[in-house]
């Protein structure tokens, strides 16, 4: 399997590049668990998703930290058919598809009430994409589902779904989407924008 | 059949909003064949997309003249079976794919190398996601193809294409990339990154 990011972190501020590198040492802790590449549109972040997505919440919520108006976008993949497989990925965190939604619901919204809160607001959208044939929409409805329960929905837009709350919370939301609906070996993709600090917030 | 983006604009400088405001001119042209709503996250841009991607290419060109680095992000889709058909969408510009693939590129290649310069430089990384069953997997490799041939493919990227060159051909290859692979019915999503005066460029 292979999983991992394209991230990009946006700081609408002229000091933009010193918000990046400051909030980058958040990733410090992961790092041994992850390969990280970077170019000037984007940093590669190779790894499971039970280490990936904390790994993106800390750098959003200490570039948030900054409060200049912050905005962390990830392209989010799993078991792309182009992609060679990767030991860095092994992972215990996706779902086995013969245990029925309704007990992959339950259990994915546990671990988001579980979800320790980092003190930073986050308002973040995205698209989730199962690809393939078969039962998708029956994840992608079921995954749905789940996201109107998980505390953080609020509310869904043309092409994407909002969620808002702490950043705690609301990744976990996130990473139980992209772990726990479609079949482990199937390819599953997140287009997602976080945004912190926003002016124009509402 | 639906067509639209959900766009944002992210200028790297404390004058981030002034950026916006003055490069949202640049859709007037292309106002009374769009519809265009706003909030805090995302502007949600509906129509075809013979005309949606003009609209954007001069979207970015008009925030890039500005000087600074500035990054326009886009989730554009087509087809996506939970939104309604929408008259404003009507287009003529999708494939017919009883073509065979090699006439597609060659017509894509054409659009490509007709397309008019804006003099602003443009670094684009994108992914095109084609769902559904069926053939898809040969609709992304003639796709590929054609990419590679288009005159602005830089390289592949983990989960991503690059693409370089000036805005005016570099928007042309997108839109020739979305229209003319996939069945015109199905649903195909492109998760697009496009920056301008990056001071980490190479």
């Amino acid at each position: 399997m292979f999983a991992g990011a394209q991230v990009s972190l946006y700081p609408m501020t002229d000091e933009f590049v010193d918000v990046i590198l400051s909030s980058l040492t958040a990733l410090d802790p992961w790092r041994d668990r992850l390969r990280i590449e970077t170019d000037d549109i984007s940093t590669l972040i190779v790894g499971p998703p039970e280490v990936l997505f904390p790994a993106l919440r800390d750098l959003y919520a200490e570039a948030a930290r900054s409060g200049h108006h912050i905005v962390l976008r990830a392209t989010l993949s799993r078991g792309c058919p182009g992609e060679p497989d990767d030991p860095i990925c092994q992972t215990a965190a996706l779902a086995n598809p013969s245990e029925p939604i309704a007990a992959r619901q339950k259990a994915a919204l546990g671990a988001v009430s579980d979800a320790a809160e980092t003190r930073q607001a986050a308002d973040a959208q995205f698209s989730l994409y199962v690809m393939g044939a078969g039962d998708h929409m029956d994840e992608i409805m079921g995954c749905i589902d789940y996201l109107k329960q998980s505390g953080t929905f609020d509310r869904s837009k043309n092409f994407c779904t909002r969620l808002t709350g702490d950043a705690g919370p609301v990744f976990a939301t996130l990473q139980e989407a992209f772990c726990r609906f479609g079949r482990p070996e199937g390819h599953v993709t997140i287009d997602l924008t976080v945004s912190a600090n926003s002016p124009s917030k509402r």
